[in-house]
């Protein structure tokens, strides 16, 4: 070796390195708030507390992202205890009998081991408990070959975006308010996002007029629209589609040719008592429709609130069978979802049997935890609407407020000039003070002029009233201490 | 509803659907071998001897991928242990208490719990314990910021290639034969895969010559060379790469500024006890060298074969910070790796402490493993070469032989008039007759004119020698039965 360092000192070699501008172009510009500066600095500031640091708050509350169990929401014990005794034989005995059943119901479905890779598509036995779940939720049968089980939803989302797109003209039209995998997703592609905006006033609603409108300007600036997502419940805005609003969905969409990617992954988070959730995939087989839908789904939100463990799926409706196996051909090349993630979403989609010794306390905790978010998504609402400039439509579903901030000449002018959004200075501004962490309405769109943020129902019901009397108190003395005259002293 | 029916059957919608033309043409070719065709026929084989098929053969064994513990592998203890106590918290108490110590310990490094989302490059912890074994490994220090923790090693490899492929004119050094990930990964980026041909008769080594003079015909080709993608150990070819070898394809790499890509999983299958795995790292750091590098390591080789878990992780060297910050954007949008991949590769860095109640049954575990492992690699290779027409290299390493066959004229006019790679054509009829499951050399890519195939050594000790058997039996009979003359009549 010495010889040939030798060789390397006698000879230096100009090395240029790599630079930022090596990067693919589509990838420099993306937006991802939902994991952003804010939340950087909220990181920062959490360390400071650890070390002792004096800051006018005690603790950080991460109200930026749906993470029920960073926010303290328990696991349900029948799932982690089938999960545990997936991977640990040992431990078997020890657990009640319908889980131990369950756990080797499952292994027996795997190829010997929870440790091997499984089919591409995640194993059989999950993928027909998944279609026997939409057959019970829709009324029409569900193939397990048209179901890909996933890496959570957002690894399905971007694998079926990809597929699809894949010239510059090609586009989506995307709801505003939108979730930012979508418009990150699309940029990192090389497509374009085609926005429709949802209706504020009436809580944020499908407005197809406006979805007609943004479809059509696109056609005539040369887009090719090639699919249309629908997040419902929605994410951000908390609302359901109601039945009238899917079936002219379908219609425009079928009339265009134009696929329906929808995201359903709040399909259980549906708190208004006057609203249910309705699958794209029950409307589109009511109407007999041959659009194709995709429905994506996933182990993280719902009652389950399993995140970290990645699992989901999605369905394919109206697929031609040569495109599902060119799609199973791109999941081979990643060979197959993680088993942990595909056991939750197969336990999610099927709990205990109600005869089981597991069910009642299994019933319980769903009970507790639906509850929970029921009366969490109405006081967060009715209390922001307490406070003067704050705007905000009901939580009828999901897991998120998106309240509209009325923000002071002044504080707009200082936010310009500390070069922020002035929803983004707000939402800065919001956490050096109280510790609250937000994502700011510019990382979701939203109709220009207007300000917004977003905001999680996630923490602790006992810690609400307390973060949302700071949240008044900050908007009542720093946001509307602000006017226009003395903008720039202030700061 | 009804209504709305009605209108929707007076004004029936001319429907295109959704074609197969309508997929991005770069995803329509590339052809993943490990699990093509002649696996969708093991798989209706193995569901007709279920049913009771009278077929020359009891059972499917499955040599097409490096899968241990769907061959039968045993996972080791100590890491299902501590999976299943960080899952389920109730059967903490009856485990080992070097085990509840980790256990402790690991969710100590969460934000509470291991079904929250993580930060998008893993847990800290856990890169810091990955920073601490690459440490040890190479004698050089690792910075947990330039760590990744990934969904098994092939996510790793398909992001940073998609960060940095983005003209059709870029192309990558990839050896011959190769891991299909990246042939599949550069035709689904547009971008171009420049071969260079590993010397056979060297056993695999690298030939600096033949990796120049691509690089160099590249280049008067238009491509611009990105990166260079090395194995090692090597996966189809079972080769170590020696420190000289890795001096020179450093230093080939700085002089034309090609990063490189180093795909070292199988860094702890080495069997040959006159070869030690040397890292990619170590060697650009023993050159002082400014070399942008990538090396990428999975969970689901080694000796821990977690392959369901999907962990893994990769590390930047050299790289500026504001990539790495843009890698860390791209991550941020799959929210995070799996948690419990994340803890497994955790685990594969770490073991548990020698003072330790588990360490015992650990190492004696590891040594059962490795020790078969490396009995099984000399028997294939040399059970294979017994048989005439069977030229295999010594498996040193990885999980794989790859022997070179000699066809008869006559074999290769039936496999013609089957439409099919004379390889593939011996690969479907071994499965045919012997219900063994291969993958044929055209899948990897081979010299052209030569044919090979690949096999994994992972079998269980005592099925190998009559797997291998009936392998000899089928060449004796059915290969070399054929004759040019007859060939057709045999079909």
């Amino acid at each position: 070796m010495l010889f040939n360092l030798c060789i390397f000192l006698i000879f230096p070699i100009a090395v240029q390195g790599i630079k930022e501008s090596d990067l693919a172009p589509n990838i420099l510009n993306f937006e991802y708030a939902v994991r952003g500066p804010i939340v950087s600095r909220a990181l920062e500031l959490k360390s400071q507390l650890k070390e002792g640091a004096d800051l006018p708050f005690e603790e950080i509350i991460f109200c930026n992202i749906g993470n029920p169990q960073a926010l303290g929401q328990k696991p349900i014990t029948y799932y982690r205890q089938v999960l545990s005794g997936i991977l640990n034989p040992g431990i078997v005995p020890s657990l009640p009998e319908d889980v131990q059943d369950r756990v080797q119901e499952t292994l027996d479905a795997t190829s010997g081991s929870i440790g091997a890779y499984t089919h591409s598509q995640g194993l059989l036995k999950i993928r027909e408990d998944v279609a026997e779940f939409i057959l019970e939720r829709d009324g029409y049968s569900a193939d397990p070959n048209n179901i890909f089980l996933t890496d959570g939803a957002s690894s399905g989302v971007k694998a079926l975006m990809s597929a699809f797109l894949h010239k510059p003209n090609h586009g989506v039209l995307i709801p505003i308010p939108q979730y930012p995998l979508y418009t990150a997703t699309l940029s990192m592609l090389g497509a374009k996002a085609v926005p429709y905006y949802l209706n504020e006033a009436g809580n944020w609603s499908l407005d197809m007029e406006s979805m007609r409108a943004a479809y059509a300007k696109a056609v005539a600036e040369g887009i090719d629209v090639i699919a249309v997502v629908i997040i419902n419940p929605g994410n951000p805005t908390g609302n359901c589609l109601g039945e009238e609003d899917l079936i002219e969905l379908v219609q425009f969409s079928e009339e265009n040719n134009v696929m329906l990617l929808a995201d359903e992954v709040y399909q259980k988070n549906v708190y208004n008592p006057d609203m249910t959730f309705i699958s794209a995939k029950q409307v589109v087989r009511d109407l007999n429709s041959s659009l194709p839908l995709v429905s994506f789904h996933s182990t993280s939100k719902g009652l389950i609130g399993e995140c970290g463990l990645r699992g989901g799926y999605f369905e394919l409706t109206n697929f031609p069978m040569k495109i599902r196996d060119h799609l199973y051909r791109l999941a081979s090349v990643s060979l197959c979802p993680n088993t942990i993630g595909q056991i939750a979403t197969g336990l999610m989609v099927r709990g205990p049997s109600p005869e089981g010794e597991s069910y009642p306390l299994f019933q319980t905790e769903r009970k507790q935890i639906y509850d929970a978010l029921k009366r969490k998504a109405a006081i967060v609402s009715s209390k922001l609407n307490e406070i003067d400039g704050v705007d905000c439509q009901n939580v009828d579903g999901a897991l998120y407020a998106f309240p509209q901030i009325t923000l002071p000449d002044g504080f707009i002018a200082a936010a310009k000039a500390a070069k922020m959004q002035p929803d983004t200075f707000f939402c800065m501004n919001l956490l050096e003070k109280t510790g609250i962490v937000t994502v700011s309405g510019s990382g979701f769109s939203q109709v220009k002029g207007t300000y917004h943020l977003r905001l999680t129902i996630l923490p602790p019901e006992d810690k609400i009233p307390n973060m949302l009397t700071r949240f008044e108190d900050f908007f009542k003395t720093f946001v509307n201490g602000f006017d226009s005259a003395e903008s720039k002293d202030e700061l």
